[in-house]
């Protein structure tokens, strides 16, 4: 259980489900759970005690609109908190953004763009972190790098085709 | 003790400075306490229940930036919560009223407009508030109101002379 | 007829449903008009006084683009007035917003979210300043906040199983 | 008395000098009072109807923050209103600007820019309006545009000696 | 010919069409033209002089993006110029609404909201207008504003049958 | 080979497709790659030594959200680098915009509008530039130029029917 | 007179600066003008036809607010033009960014950031343009970007002492 | 060597002052270089490569505008990197902050809030990051959260005393 994964409501699922993703490619442990800064804070703070005591040891928090969870999370934890924020169809995102980024300093949040690309790039992230501890975790990570840049040159060639 | 002022940090006191005056121009006996949704959540969950015990029935978080803290508070506690952003140097304070005024369904902030006119109207919205059971305050209210309008024609024939 | 629900615009009642499912849940008694400020403003006006005289004690203001409604009401009436301001599809309901919630200080709007989550929250508010004198409607609340953290923890059961 | 300015509050009026400066220069007969659309509402329509009474025949409203006056002034007469939105520390204006001018379908207010030019602009877009019946006033403002660009000329000369 | 209808392009006609239904139905003479102030600029320049022979009395210039045209106008007649921002996809209209609003002082250009009602309202601007001179218009107008506050009052009585 | 266009990811050929046309109406010779900042940035590095060296004397840059790929081609060749910010349903391209237009001093790319009409505009800069010391390019612009006045025209024929 | 630089006011002068310093350390010839697309519109076509009649390959257009200036200079000639938004205490730019950058398709604007570093990167967009067919002007380039970078080196060194 | 602090200019070495104030509280050792993604590319490529083989385990990167350092970086390394947007007096660091988080799916980059307090939350990140493999990293982080917690306990008491 190295990794663990808020969404603040399970409309939200689609988004995080790029994190899932990734876990599962790097096989990551991972625990995912809906819970609301909001709705049920105290069952956020009963999973972040249970989680790091399972060894837990990156959280992603995946929110949207006033997005305090992630901000929530790093309140209660001292392990890496990732926010992730989720657009809407009113401001686009900019309010989760805003509310993820703009942390009053003592208390960081590692903000990750909006939406679902952000959620992959969270995912990436602890990747980053757990290969810091363990080698073989970023030899799939530097794979991982090699082919996207490869996807990158095979896209090129059929694009040029189109033209 | 009827009402709450919790400021995110003692930098944000001139702002919240607004919303004392009004409850000691209206004798409304108020607690102010610094306290952070980040750096010191459980004092805030702490200060929450308290007041809450000693009778508070109205709660106003004064914050900047990602500004958590009315959020936090409307989390623990049904009393109406009132929420004040605070402008910076940077984003002018788009960041806090987003992060106070976007609040998920189910828990309500009643957010302010930005900076210390935001406070003072934080505090006349609770003595609003409570004049709905308290007749003498509603009357010192009302008087309130007759003085702003002639505050406004006085200040009228003044500018007329600048012409 | 604790609460009043005015709409700018017949096309904005879907939003303002959202205030009205609350309100039944709770049994609170509120009447519902379509009235401008710019369009109709006579009619506002009286409908505030007649509104007052039949015992309204909160009014919710729903409306769009330079949202000036709540304010209007809060010109016109000491009673608390909640401010909704409705998106659009061009500003995506920046400018509803910045409408409501930038009141100069003297008159404060307490403003809610962009959106039927925003009139949610708007009832959700009347409800938690009617609880401050009647203890039933208060209880019903701390249940419909069980209610909540409880469905939270089901739906994060049944999106576990979409991993 | 062809003209009347409204400002929101005594503090906007080194912004209003700029349309009083245009109406003397232009010797429109003008009006200039101090009124706010939320702390004096009677005050305001009163003085509309009193204006109108008079004959004056375009109204200018200078309000920033949540600016409603405009606004509310198009909404109790069919002169034309001209809005000038003023800037702030905080948002720099957009709340006025947005407030002001995304008014609803049925009741036009002429926004200008923010500030001081806008006051400028206001008052000349009366001048305008006042040249359609008016030939020596017409006259006035061919002789002003004029100047205005031999100015330019003239800036242009002075500039160059910089380089 | 009382007034001038330019549109930046044929695909801002839906705009337009708000300002043409407005001015068929108070009988004011008007001319529509798609021009550019970017791809036909001596087209509009020409169109603006000959416009102004034939007694065009206020125009107004409807356009989206770096929405130059109303500026443009206002540039090269001394007559009243009215600008309607054209929302997009991208920014929502923002571009199109500051380019048409903050124009520097000395040349005024009346803006209106974004979209078809800005051009409804740019169209009523202008019965404001000429109704200063006119007042068999003035009337016409003063029963469009009563049709209007009737119509609030019908929507109100069919909305509340859908509580 | 004239110019180079480079999109960073083949989600944006239908943006780029504007610039492909343009180049094939005027017979510019060009080379387009899929290639991106991040993912591929030797290959980005490798593409900009190759073209260079093939003659190469403008390049295009089609991005979305941190749109970094321009001022990264930018920041390897002293040719002319033109960025085309790609819009998103999030924040609408402001973001790809602002990553684009707001480069340090030293380094300069030219900014086109977001989406495809900026990768139009982004080759008809192009055809400008190289106009430059190309007479019958220079020709063909000037047709281009006057088909477009005339294109203005026949829409405004068109568009009159409609009314 | 390969360049010509255009400002809209001459309070813009001090940001033009930098692009006249450019010009001097690369010895290339340029004429300054003030000159505005609103208060002098005649005497921009004029400076537009008489620049290029005395060679002028590339226009530089510096304006604020409103900024139409770039955009009607490239309406009037099929020379590259150059535009640099210049920031207000406002809306800090925003307004002449995107009036500057959202160009219609058809007529292109190469727009450069906000403020001085805009104006003098639009200068060495010029130089980059220029040295296409001079070859002496390109290896200045190429020294003048050694020594930026040479300089960041230094700056670091100088930096790291103050750690 | 275990961190490595970037910044875009020296003229942002007071931001980046916070995270070396945390880096020397903590005793972590760093490399702190000034270097640019448009400037020096060569160079901050170089220091990329010979960071790591020192053993660098997390890269900060501080810069202002169209920020693309911390995204070069994390384009040339797989290590985690924390991007620190600057703010400016035009657009108030809303460029920075945007170019640094919206990344595009593949890269990560944990972004921090606008300006110093941004600075100070990077190294705190990078200390909790570190403190995943030492326990007495960890105590210390968790001595200094407490002291936090404490500060805001007695800022409550000395702010008290203002009232």
């Amino acid at each position: 259980m190295k990794a663990a994964i808020f969404i603040g409501s399970d409309s939200d699922f689609d988004i995080a489900q790029g994190a899932v993703d990734i876990f599962k490619e790097f096989e990551i442990g991972f625990q995912l759970e809906v819970t609301s800064a909001h709705r049920s804070p105290e069952r956020t703070e009963n999973l972040i005690r249970d989680l790091e005591e399972k060894g837990t040891e990156v959280f992603i928090a995946v929110a949207g609109k006033a997005a305090h969870l992630a901000g929530m999370v790093a309140a209660h934890t001292q392990k890496p908190v990732i926010g992730v924020p989720v657009g809407s169809a009113t401001l686009g995102g900019l309010d989760a953004l805003l509310s993820t980024v703009q942390m009053p300093k003592g208390i960081p949040v590692a903000c990750m763009g909006i939406g679902k690309s952000g959620a992959i790039n969270a995912a990436l992230l602890v990747v980053e972190i757990l290969s810091l501890k363990d080698k073989s975790t970023a030899e799939k990570l530097s794979r991982y790098r090699q082919q996207m840049a490869e996807n990158v040159r095979n896209a090129s060639e059929k694009t040029k085709e189109r033209i």
